[in-house]
């Protein structure tokens, strides 16, 4: 059977990384799917929550599903709303904010490369 | 600025393939955006219309926004609805198809790497 997975079925978890607030997650097409160059993750973020204040040497490649949430990103905040899509360059330090006021979860895809740099794995693809 | 496009402002293209109908896309992360290793393009399917029917040697990862279609994939057909996400692998045959019914177009993401297995750019990266 070909990988054919609904993001609104899939199990999600939540995300444990020091600075993560009411996030969970779900790997849609990873490693462990064979996924030769990148992998897919499933994003829930409630309001009030954050992804972690961090960078790292890889990118992200960011598309927004559902809801309003605030990027940092070069420095500043921006505002994201469902189909938006987001680079965030490798070395480039990023949070994903939702409002407590927001009325939904912030639900966004992120891609990034199964591996790292130097050939390890990247976490979480 | 931050990279930060919206997939329902971007100008969408027609796609001239062999084997093609009534499909437009936008590429809204690729090669001329810096994307390291894989691109994200944006793909709108009229009803009746469909993607070439073909195969390559890099794999896709898929995402519907919005839309019904069925992909072939693996020798059959399977329905597609919004949240749905796909690995064709490479080698694989595949084409997207649209009803002729279809109250509206058939939206999604397709996800490649930048460069094919000896090095070339992938075409629409």
């Amino acid at each position: 059977m070909p990988l054919i997975r609904n993001i609104h079925e899939a199990q999600m978890s939540p995300v444990q990384m020091d600075g993560v607030q009411g996030a969970s997650m779900a790997v849609m097409i990873g490693r462990n799917d064979n996924a030769p160059h990148f992998a897919m993750r499933s994003f829930a973020v409630e309001p009030g929550g954050h992804t972690p204040k961090h960078q790292h040497d890889y990118e992200h490649e960011v598309f927004v599903v559902a809801g309003n949430a605030k990027v940092l990103l070069e420095g500043e905040l921006h505002e994201l709303k469902a189909g938006d899509t987001v680079l965030v360059p490798a070395n480039e330090l990023h949070q994903f904010t939702v409002p407590h006021d927001a009325t939904e979860p912030f639900r966004f895809l992120c891609f990034v490369p199964v591996e790292q740099n130097c050939g390890g794995p990247v976490p979480g693809s």
